[in-house]
């Protein structure tokens, strides 16, 4: 039995006539799950019966203890509720391959993703979509495609390894996995950029929707916004936000990832005010492997809405059923009921849900926290798992910063980016600093590192050096090929050589995150798949990355996660400024900043 | 401004561009309507507000008193809700082409019918139903198009003008008009027929849902049903069969339509027991032009259900919103928000709903109960005003019943079809009727009357012929072409020589409903569009309908409708029995029943 989405095979006819006979009584079930207290999401109340299955589709609820079945398991009254779905997830975040990935989400309860795989398409492009893709039939869960609209994110501001137009986006939108177009960034919209409106109707003429992003918009920037039908947004972070939203006809998918912690407050809102929960619907975006791990997925998400007074009914809902109609998925998922995927949760309480058995196509894949199927490792294309690609960047010259004129200068006043601890966002602030022999130079006394981006896809050799604040090294460098959006190399340091140091680990692990100090290793990941994903277990990639932290801690820092900020340092749109291989941007006017400034003050020696 | 669904036309990018502009009030709005109570279905609450209308699509709903704006209209703190779908409609039954049916539907407020064109596909086929769409583009609502999954409905029983196979199917599925597989019967579900399965798994193909018809289904028939992946049900007659059919998946269209009135105790009893109504919508399947004028169309529902005490909001909902999701046209209708079209009603209340204006694309259309809009006529193909072709039928000895065996019998025990008055079900009775020179005579005195089926699409000149009570007529004969679902000529009359009659008054109308008497037509109504719509204004088809009924009724009919009666007789998939051109059907076994019975007692003279 595989856990493959439907398509109109020529065997597809044959499946659905022998559901109808086992339906019928015509034929044996497959599997009798008897005894289950099952959530009727369509109803909204609990119903005690059985749940009969053929193929990988439930075909009955009523109690039907006495049916015929090839297996019959007795649920011993547990609740049985429909598989959890998220709504948007960038599943590179999670640093795992989707077959590795199944261990750690499959066992919470989630049995359908909705992938925006855009860090795939900036590195890889169509074909490296495609690729990345051949994992579905095996897996233990599914997954279907919001097809990325921006790719590059930011056009003219940074080099990637893949683009798509609108014709590979319309070429996307064909696949049967493809449910959406990906979220669409509002600079696109409210530019009134043709490109990415003919992607918008590229989606609709197919009958799918387009996904939203519309983060910090309000009035008649979010009214334009909905005006180019967008149908949803996962950036809500007041309650302010999601009132404005649904009065606009955006669904609302609440959001609760590894950085971005928006369930708290939204829902206890929703349940304060309590607002219909219908065009609600849960989502990770970017949530860590470690996180996935520690804390869980979407039952997560689901068991703190209940905690926080939402009804488990109403909760369930927004993880099954209102995303399955959101998304146009509801004819194969998102409830129990006969014709539906046999997706589902058995768990002995609904206040929290715990998974003790989940099952995927009615076949059991998960139990007691453990998946108990095994997943065949996907062989994928070799050039997919061979993209990092430098034609600079390997020698300390290559990521020197030249201060323009007189070499006898000892200090300049420059551009410095300032990290803010957890979140995104960043700002401008100006420092002076050391320069020696014209080359500007770090000064970790007063936390100043230099930060390079070293184009990685083998286009141009482009480079670019600037300066950051937050990350208190004192001694070597950290790096990595995870760099949001391009996924160039970014690395960060107190100098010139252990950045260059740093840099060749990097192309040496094919992709992946590294620690040096004095010219050596001290602890690495390789991300061989595009550069941003490990094939390795989950435990594997979490005690690397533990020491990876660990090292940078030992070289002085003291941020929680100085790879992922550091990975998002180099977005050029999210403000204030952003690090691309072209140089340091500035994300509100869209130009490039000089990292020193030619300020006569900052120039004369001191 | 046109009221034609979207298409990714040449010209979509620039509609989508100005509507964005003019969101951000870069350009002025086409229409503001200004001073609403707005009825925001997606956080079910009113605001008072304006609306901002660009082209054919909403695109503000915030306050917005000082936008400009080419037209602004003051709407004086109406109500303004989203326009009324029909979620499932024959539009036949109206007896009017599209274009006629605008002044019946659109002043009550009704803006997007989700219409199976069977009976025109009966008719004329796959290229019929393309024609029939013609009128699309330039009507003032909008029609999407449940693609009908029976033509015929009863293959080998009945000859029908047109056959849409699944290759048909598949091609009309991929229409942009196309929104669903059209209702499918649980015999060939529960027959497990691989032609309709194909159907269904065509539709889900292309991302469209499969519309169902689950009358009088129950327990397991109705878990095959759901676990075919049908969709929906729009046969409820008791709570008990909302409940079973939501506990299973299928959204429930409740329907109020001209014989099946199945509202008040459906309505009644969610209400009572507070069912949530998110997947319940509206519908009137069938309703002939005089009731929808008399009564009204959807609003009547929605009035309805306010009066039995359901809340206006989810009253609307079921009529806007819940069609839209349900159908995936939520990105184009359903609700007033941003990118939706401007397809509203304006009214001074809600309990009832009355509407004062009908706005569809932003363009007035409707006022006062009256259209305000010219529509064009649409001026269909020849071929698709010319479909009666019959090649037998219209002499007396056509219609002639002959019993088997000696011409000196008298008396002969006969199968009766008794219909029951306001009803599509019927009886098999049995009688004893007289037989003159071996020819069974209609017997007026015990109302047992002659009905003939003659084939009229030019195929095959099938008649068939058999005896009917409960028409009353003492003399004359009346018929029509629309005979549900082959649509051949019907006729029922005390004498040949009229039916005949009918029969040449019928053909002489290309299609249409007669009375005759005496070889004198006494009233006629012409239905030249497939011989089964009138392209003349909806008062002057009632008052041809009326001098219709009062010509039966003068002809000694006791029957509410004869004419629509009549058109159940043929049907060969209702209970007890059916009359096609190829004979007698026992609709439960789906034989050919002889007419007159092999009966020694009866064959005796008495």
């Amino acid at each position: 039995m595989s856990a493959v989405p439907d398509r109109p095979a020529a065997s597809a006819l044959q499946v659905l006539e022998n559901q109808i006979h086992a339906a019928l009584g015509h034929r044996p079930l497959d599997l009798l799950l008897r005894n289950v207290r099952l959530v009727d999401v369509y109803r909204e109340t609990i119903v005690e019966t059985d749940i009969g299955i053929a193929g990988d589709r439930i075909v009955s609820v009523l109690p039907g203890g006495q049916r015929q079945a090839h297996h019959t398991v007795d649920a011993g009254g547990r609740y049985a509720l429909p598989g959890f779905v998220d709504a948007h997830i960038h599943i590179e975040s999670a640093l795992l391959t989707p077959d590795r990935l199944a261990e750690v989400v499959v066992p919470t309860g989630t049995t359908t993703l909705l992938v925006d795989p855009m860090e795939v398409a900036n590195v890889a492009g169509y074909e490296g979509l495609a690729e990345f893709l051949r994992a579905l039939p095996t897996l233990p869960y599914r997954i279907f495609v919001q097809v990325s609209s921006r790719v590059p994110t930011a056009p003219g501001l940074e080099t990637t390894g893949g683009e798509l137009g609108p014709a590979e986006v319309r070429r996307a939108l064909a696949w049967p996995e493809a449910i959406s177009l990906g979220e669409l960034d509002p600079s696109k919209v409210l530019g009134v950029q043709a490109p990415y409106l003919r992607k918008i109707l590229a989606a609709h003429a197919r009958g799918k929707i387009a996904n939203g992003h519309a983060a910090g918009l309000e009035g008649q920037d979010l009214e334009a916004y909905a005006a180019a039908r967008l149908a949803d947004d996962h950036e809500c972070v007041t309650l302010d936000d999601v009132r404005a939203r649904l009065a606009l006809g955006l669904s609302v998918i609440i959001r609760e990832g590894s950085s971005e912690r928006n369930l708290r407050e939204l829902v206890a809102g929703i349940v304060r005010e309590q607002l219909p929960t219908r065009h609600m619907l849960f989502c990770v975006d970017d949530k860590f492997c470690a996180d996935l791990v520690s804390e869980g997925h979407i039952d997560y998400n689901v068991n703190e809405a209940i905690r926080l007074g939402l009804p488990p009914l109403q909760a369930i809902q927004m993880a099954s059923l209102n995303a399955a109609e959101h998304f146009r998925l509801d004819d194969r998922l998102g409830a129990l009921v006969p014709g539906r995927w046999a997706d589902l949760i058995l768990s002995d309480q609904l206040d929290p849900i715990r998974p003790a058995q989940v099952y995927v196509g009615g076949r059991l894949v998960a139990e007691a926290g453990r998946l108990v199927v095994t997943v065949p490792p996907v062989k994928y294309a070799a050039w997919l798992r061979n993209t990092v690609h430098v034609k600079r960047g390997t020698r300390a010259a290559h990521v020197a910063l030249k201060v323009p004129g007189s070499r006898v200068r000892t200090q300049a006043r420059a551009r410095v980016i300032e990290i803010v601890p957890d979140q995104i966002i960043n700002h401008l602030v100006e420092a002076d600093v050391p320069v020696v022999g014209g080359l500007v130079q770090a000064d970790p006394a007063q936390d100043v590192l230099k930060i390079a981006v070293v184009e990685r896809h083998g286009k141009n050799g482009n480079i670019a050096v600037a300066l950051c604040k937050g990350f208190g090294l004192q001694r070597g460098a950290i790096g990595g090929t995870v760099a949001h959006d391009h996924h160039n190399v970014v690395v960060i340091g107190t100098n010139d050589d252990d950045l260059a140091a740093c840099v060749r680990a990097l192309v040496r692990l094919r992709g992946g995150f590294a620690a040096v100090a004095g010219g050596q290793v001290l602890a690495s990941l390789a991300l061989p798949l595009a550069g941003l994903m490990s094939d390795r277990p989950a435990a594997e990639v979490n005690a690397a990355l533990d020491a990876l932290n660990a090292a940078a801690r030992e070289l002085g820092s003291p941020l929680n996660s100085p790879f992922m900020t550091l990975s998002f340092v180099s977005l050029p749109s999210i403000p204030e400024l952003g690090l691309t291989d072209l140089g340091l941007v500035d994300v509100r006017t869209r130009k490039f900043l000089p990292v020193v400034l030619a300020d006569a003050r900052a120039a004369a020696p001191r």
